[in-house]
């Protein structure tokens, strides 16, 4: 039924990572964070999530333990966002590069971790889980350690929400209608990274429970 | 010594889970999170004092992830709260009911993590310690996660000193003097609710180690 | 190549638990917490950063849960700061207090993060991970509990970037130039408390990457 040896190709993952982490430097950077401050906000983006998917949930060493290319990369995109400082510094829309980046790095981490779980023989409800905190828990970590509230939750944006449906529609693709890995991980991050900038561009956004006062 | 077999019934478990979650959804709800993002805090509300156990303490793999009764009552709850919205966001005292449903919840939690880690044969300070942090490790993680103070780090609530005590009760009543682990857990329970409530009623309160200036 | 057999003395490192304890009762004590508040910060600061290594890295049982001590020493340090809460609360300077303790804190408890690491067969880069978050979890997860930004990631104080480079330099000496152990330990802490108060006596900054408006 699953076929782990179709997998994201590692240098997709390498590229996941390493957009990840210039999330993470570009805001350390603008919160005034010297090198070493900016290099650790971008390890939490890049690393975050795998570190609670494994230490956490699926109880194995995580890989920027063992995988000398996480932190690697990191020190990479660490470096090139001081090196092009004032052209990110002059960007009006700095919010706006982080959504883009985060719109394919979620999806690409939550594929990533659904595959690891599903080849762990999670049940199919937790794979689903581990997906979303591969996809979001980098991102999460970067802005409570910045301060501030975590742009995943903020109230509105069309986000988690899509992340889930995709998450459901990857598990349900693989484990029940026995789609090929590769195919059913490559058209779930497409569909993502497309409602994703679709929901940027054109303001989509779901209701609050509570309606604003 | 320890008789694990006499446990707290599982529906009592599912009950508080159910109840974890609706804190969680309600605070969710009144940050004007939509359904995603309220059922985000329900789970961590839910699920987290169990996933801080297992994930960091005891090393095996947390319910949440193996037992799909987690994310379904979590489901449950955050409906729940969706559907009765209009009449909790009438509510003048919400904080009061989320302390209501803490006084249940807590001690809930603590008596399962002990009962877990006697079973797993942890020393008993240790088991004390598993107890604090099954008992409010999802009500922090909610609160931090919407950028609330935890209220169980309020100042001068009587709360985490209560827990404490009855914890240290419990370990002593089964590994000490030997009593039946049923009527030591709803001993405990009963009495966590039972000056929990009257401590919110008469507003008693501890004092700051540092009076106020 | 690796001397496991030479490691911190025991005592030592109780010596910085206690001394981490005492740093997080006393932000505890001055966020106004009641007792059972101010131990739970003292606990997080004394025993995060081994319970971040061990649960989410290397995938063992941390100590808080199988050594006593851990919990007697963050007790003791509790009751001690409580007891000379006045002279405490004269004090002008508790930044620079809790700073002081913690450029012991910090290298003392990144040795003994990387010594178990080696011992465990991490690759270097991991090692190096596994110091720094053995010597700053406890105490950002201090500061991130009781609301404030962490002390470690406050822009432009050089501390992160030290402590990044003496523990590189501590595998390069134990792990490349096969220096003794114990020698290379005692050095690397020595450098750093000294290079860390110099720089606080002298206020040496780092700069941003971004330069400040």
């Amino acid at each position: 039924m699953l076929q782990p040896e179709f997998q994201i190709p590692p240098l997709f993952a390498y590229f996941a990572l390493f957009l990840w982490a210039l999330s993470g430097a570009i805001v350390g950077m603008h919160k005034r964070y010297d090198l070493a401050g900016v290099f650790v906000i971008a390890l939490l983006a890049s690393t975050g999530g795998s570190t609670l998917r494994d230490g956490l949930f699926l109880q194995q060493k995580p890989p920027v333990l063992t995988d000398a290319w996480y932190i690697i990369l990191t020190m990479l995109a660490t470096i090139a966002v001081g090196f092009f400082r004032d052209r990110i510094a002059r960007m009006t829309l700095v919010d706006r590069v982080i959504n883009v980046i985060d719109a394919l790095g979620v999806p690409a981490f939550a594929v990533i971790g659904m595959q690891l779980s599903l080849a762990a023989e999670v049940p199919l409800p937790g794979v689903v889980l581990i997906g979303m905190i591969n996809g979001f828990g980098g991102g999460i970590l970067r802005d409570l350690m910045v301060g501030d509230t975590p742009v995943a939750l903020k109230p509105g944006t069309f986000y988690v929400s899509a992340a889930f449906l995709v998450c459901v529609l990857f598990v349900v693709l693989v484990a029940v209608l026995d789609v090929n890995n590769t195919v059913a991980a490559w058209s779930v991050i497409g569909l993502f990274v497309l409602v994703r900038l679709l929901s940027l561009r054109y303001d989509w956004r779901t209701q609050p429970i509570l309606p604003p006062q």
